[in-house]
């Protein structure tokens, strides 16, 4: 039975988590539900979409994924489950979060919007689509209901924003920061495989030096330094430190990467 | 086997929750945990006993239910555990914790005190009867032990206060806000069932339209709107917004729902 | 199939945990997992230590406990993981964080660096070796895979640091105040045995008087009590308030236990 991933905005201080999972239980009883976060900034589709890009990819392949951070509850915004390329089933509202995680496990290969109300709880709120539509839903899915019965297939999911990209010249690559982690480090935009071995990274009008195989252990502790993180993007950590403190920086500085002048 | 619901006021950042588990997985190693929530207000009863009433619903019947908010931890206030009539079993410490979840889901068919220390970890400490008691009570619970044999027969449980009920006139229904979510959306004592169809709400001096059915489309977004929200009582939200900042309202405050004047 | 419990540093906000957890399940797609916090402070193997040291004896024997709290990741600091006498194992970093928590459950009696890769990530990246190392390689225990299978054995782990001992004296206790917990109460490092059946500690020149067996009912609501904690530490409590805010008490802070005055 595959795992049940979980990434809301839910809080957690409110039992709006226990109740989502109650209701997938309440389907599926032998579930196995895994927490990816609940502290998404409330409403906050583009860093949802992010966190979930950063995750999924590290689950065993066919695991479901339900993603819910929904500003649109109780609109007419539509509700979708979408399979990937890799056998990933991802469930939520279709206003983009689902997008940049589906491409990464190699794009959608079948899309529907779930609208076979046979799998929802009988009586919908209007405005906790996750126990009531989404929670039911990967229920039925990890007990082993066809994609293709939850509803009308779609041509495409909704596609209102993307993960920004860098912009390449001959000699730079300019990017951003997408992310400030719990660490103070900061994940820029720009794919670790475009730059050279040894590289530079402006930011904030200070100079960072990378190494694609640096070792912390090149800078002394409180010294930044840039590599090549967990995601395969470049990022700015200060050893035993916290760089986003250091430098003052946010999601959105621009971020200038190039070859060291030798 | 049945789902072990858990909530707490223990918080995160200590191990208390991971030390609880512990104790359950001791007796039953299979057991299926499912967190509620662990940041109830440090020994805040009320709050405890209102969130276990809202989450305790979207469960399998016949789940377990541990719940602990125990200012009274090494005092003489009693352990207990009992049925609800849905055939649940809440386990927890006797101080009105228990009572308003039990009622929603049938009231209590039997309760008992914990009085059978061979159902506890045998060295108890004065201060964690979460480790030493409750969980290892849910455990054996969980592997199928009869709940009477946990202890001796109660008539009842402690009534040291209720959810309050809203007051009805002729004209109009005075509720007060019970819980602002982690979304700020204010969710009051009044149920949806008892207002007519289209409905307006007072709130600190202003007026707030609502109806039954009403989608948020039906406002602009940063407009507030009156909702019958999840839990089935009447909720002031703002579409894509705050509603605790943009009223400035707490936990107490008043609020009068009546139809709207012709 | 033991339990894996997980102790990290990595914070709730970001998807770091889930990674983890859905590195376990690509290896032992049945692995149970429990969270014991992930709030450490960043890069505190201290802290960390000390709450690994409170958590594990509460699980079952045999189970297999995660931490990772790791400064030195992408250094050359090593990976271990330690079976203690109990049974039970433990993987991390070895930079002290697991040595109070073995030593409380027998000490270690196998020691292995994880150097056979074959039970990594096939990529590892410089900074998450939760990820990459240590998740998959729990993943491997969970399965059954033998502890001296995963590396090279080693003598012993690092041992940079230890809890801090009380020192005595004829008359009394000198120790300190270890950690405070989520509801203000102060955890000292004075076991409780080693005091009277009644006694006084002396903290920021206030005397608060304790005794082996009492009930918090001993004190009025709002005043002050040193009691024998869950830990088997002597700990200064406020019956239903917050101790580190009456006392203005932090980690570190020195306390004096001695048999009361006749």
């Amino acid at each position: 039975m595959p795992a049940v991933s979980l990434l809301t905005d839910y809080g957690l201080a409110d039992t709006y988590v226990g109740q989502l999972k109650g209701a997938i239980l309440s389907i599926c009883p032998t579930a196995r539900l895994v927490d990816l976060t609940h502290v998404v900034p409330p409403q906050d589709v583009r860093t949802g979409a992010f966190l979930l890009w950063t995750a999924t990819e590290a689950f065993p392949p066919g695991s479901i994924h339900l993603a819910i951070v929904d500003p649109g509850v109780g609109t007419s915004r539509r509700a979708v489950a979408a399979q990937s390329a890799r056998g990933d089933v991802f469930v939520g509202p279709d206003n983009g979060l689902l997008g940049p995680a589906l491409d990464r496990l190699g794009g959608a290969t079948c899309v529907v919007e779930l609208t076979n109300s046979r799998f929802w709880r009988p009586a919908v709120s209007l405005t906790f689509h996750g126990r009531d539509i989404f929670g039911p839903v990967a229920g039925h899915l990890a007990k082993g209901v066809p994609l293709t019965q939850l509803g009308s297939a779609l041509e495409r999911l909704e596609r209102p924003f993307a993960i920004p990209l860098p912009r390449r010249t001959a000699d730079e690559i300019e990017g951003e920061i997408l992310h400030v982690d719990g660490f103070g480090t900061l994940i820029t935009n720009i794919p670790g495989k475009l730059v050279s071995a040894a590289f530079t990274v402006d930011l904030k009008g200070q100079r960072i030096h990378g190494h694609q195989g640096a070792p912390f252990e090149s800078v002394l502790r409180g010294l930044p330094l840039a590599i090549v993180g967990s995601q395969g993007l470049l990022e700015i950590a200060v050893r035993e430190g916290n760089a986003a403190a250091v430098f003052g920086a946010r999601v959105g500085d621009g971020v200038t990467a190039r070859p060291p002048v030798d």
